[in-house]
């Protein structure tokens, strides 16, 4: 979006801003809500493993489906339906065909967390505003 | 929800959480990310202006359209669209059939925010779970 001017009281369209974009694990800034960010990313394939240490962070699946995987257990996830990834909790997130999501969580956040090795080139660069 | 122990880790349903309660204007908390919760609501016809000094206020619309009417302008909303209320704005909700609407918002926020008259018996009770 032009300048990184956050937009308030006005209709925001997903599947419109889904529209200007094609790339996988590149989380695009669509609205800020006080210090947190909507953010729509399309993935396709294996992430890697990481945690958030400060935060929870939220998915919410626009269309199709996804799996995130947990040390402890797996969350299939379609359609309608939302996860709020615990903060320190590691997962990976995994589509086996491609999923649009909305990404909520704080400004700042890295969406690789802390994950230092074998990121796969996955860091995505923050702000990206569409 | 049992005990009100927000879910993390876990996959919710919009479709699931919405069929188990009718009332309109009344918030009903399905998950919490950090100080945020995410509540699930029914609108049908006019709420109050109001205006939330503290904080901005998110609407996601899940189901129908309805609008947010402000002192200078109307947001015409419908399902995939979502509307950031900056912080300080006056609005006015209003749906003229039932509409089903994601709010995302910190905890403690009232719905009718600074309304002190004509609220209509709309303020609904905090940390309702479903």
């Amino acid at each position: 979006m032009a300048d990184n001017v956050a937009p308030y009281n006005k209709s925001i369209n997903f599947a419109e801003k889904l529209s200007k974009f094609n790339d996988h694990w590149s989380p695009k800034v669509i609205a800020e809500m006080n210090d947190y960010q909507f953010k729509l990313v399309k993935v396709l394939g294996d992430f890697v493993w990481h945690k958030h240490d400060d935060t929870d962070e939220t998915f919410i699946i626009l269309d199709g489906s996804m799996r995130i995987d947990y040390r402890d257990h797996i969350v299939e996830l379609s359609q309608g339906e939302l996860c709020v990834v615990k903060k320190g909790d590691e997962h990976k997130p995994f589509a086996e065909v491609e999923c649009s999501i909305l990404l909520i969580e704080p400004k700042g956040v890295v969406n690789t967390g802390d994950a230092t090795e074998d990121t796969k080139n996955l860091t995505a660069a923050n702000d990206a505003w569409i």
